[in-house]
């Protein structure tokens, strides 16, 4: 049953894949591993629905993450209404993929449920008001999302977390109709690819300036942005993409204050929803 | 070579443990979902060190992971030397496992590599003091995190994540000689469970009021608490843990500032190691 079964690549395949020529040790590996090496981020999908049964698959797979203290700050909602979608995908900067997907979810870090069990017992709760429980809700919804996303791609659907939205936090809140302490912390399309669309698995950064041993260590990095530009290079043009190497990218998107695209009103957006961010 | 094979619980006894009496619609099935729900937090280890390579495997996995417009900003430290797990385990709290098991990481948020890109580039990246840059970089790292949780647990190896090194980030920052622009998140204890340290799944809310259709809903709230209350009385007995109730739990962990320990001055802290969270 596991969609990745009858293409698994083999192991210095998938780091090769991953890692250009700066391939790191092999270690121990199976199916599951393979897989997620093997993901990619979809933006084409075919209009097929998923099989009956599979949101609530990725839901349970999403609940079964860690959650800080067992709080469960964190919610999902589908959004199902083309009116809804159109909100959505014009939000996130007119991203045809948010349209076409089977089923588009918004992953919100929530603690108005937790706020409302207090209410119904009498308790203020102190810490609700504090960036340390916002942030807790931001990782609790991570975490999950990030288990739906596995639990997708093993059964060979495809999936793209929608960060854009929030570039306007207070339009897909009113649009979901959340209550005051939940946002929407980014979206995820969930689908079958578009032939064509899944394309080349994207390299990363080596392992040598991500993974420190010990204590920070930068000292390598000048030479492994060089190489690591030279594998974004090829990969750009390999999948037709506009600026060609990583360093282009990084400025291109956190150069200016416009790139962010709203963005950097992120703050005061959170306060009028509900996270005074203490 | 899947750690789970073997011992794939059914699907309903899977969604049993993890639902209880709130047993979700079933739906499609695999190894590799089974294996998610099948997770749980493990708080103590024995001393058998990983296979070679399994760190390298771990974070190749976590890189795997989908990263905000590839930029990567995330790193994660190994704690090896006694004297820095022993900082670790005070900063959390006096928590034993962190002592204990073979492999501990710090998971940072990391804009610092993204600002050497750009001090390198003789381009000032005007996007990285805002919170939203800080919320990318706490979110890719738990995105990648839960990636080498989900390759451990397919590896036959267990897994914690300690929220509480946010008790104190800047001491945790000294500690591992982190830049401006780094800041742990969150660590990971990652080994094998010493006997009888497993324990069971822990329920989580019915999925009823966690997935929201269309729009937010939180009419079920109150019935679902109560019989998730009955739920964690259960589990709680069982496996011989304090506070009773969910209710309890959340009233005793987000009721006081008392209870934050110290992560009330988490904002304080961030701005000191180099976030301005504009």
């Amino acid at each position: 049953m596991d969609g990745m079964s009858g293409k698994i690549p083999t192991q210095q395949a998938a780091l090769a894949a991953r890692y250009g020529a700066a391939v790191p040790p092999t270690g121990p590996w199976n199916a599951t591993i393979a897989g997620l090496l093997d993901h990619r981020s979809v933006r084409g999908y075919r209009p097929d629905p998923l099989p009956p049964g599979t949101l609530e698959t990725l839901v349970a797979a999403a609940q079964s993450a860690a959650t800080s203290s067992n709080l469960q700050t964190w919610s999902v909602v589908t959004v199902e209404d083309p009116a809804a979608r159109a909100v959505m995908a014009e939000v996130a900067g007119a991203q045809k993929h948010i349209l076409e997907c089977p089923l588009f979810l918004v992953f919100l870090a929530d603690v108005s449920r937790n706020d409302r069990l207090g209410q119904a017992e009498g308790r203020a709760l102190e810490g609700l008001p504090f960036l340390e429980t916002f942030l807790v809700a931001a990782i609790d919804a991570a975490l999950a999302a990030q288990n739906a996303v596995v639990a997708a791609e093993s059964l060979g659907l495809s999936t793209v977390y929608i960060g854009a939205l929030r570039n306007d936090p207070a339009r897909v809140a009113e649009t979901l109709g959340l209550p005051p302490g939940a946002v929407g912390v980014f979206g995820l399309c969930v689908g079958y690819a578009k032939a064509g669309a899944e394309g080349e698995v994207k390299p990363r950064l080596p392992q040598s300036i991500v993974l420190h041993r010990r204590r920070y260590d930068a000292l390598g990095e000048p030479a492994a942005r060089t190489s690591y530009d030279a594998e974004m290079r090829g990969f750009s043009q390999r999948n037709e993409m506009a600026a060609d190497t990583w360093t282009a990218r990084v400025i291109a998107r956190i150069g200016t204050i416009r790139a962010l695209r709203g963005r950097d009103r992120l703050a005061a957006a959170l306060h009028a929803l509900g996270f005074p961010l203490r």
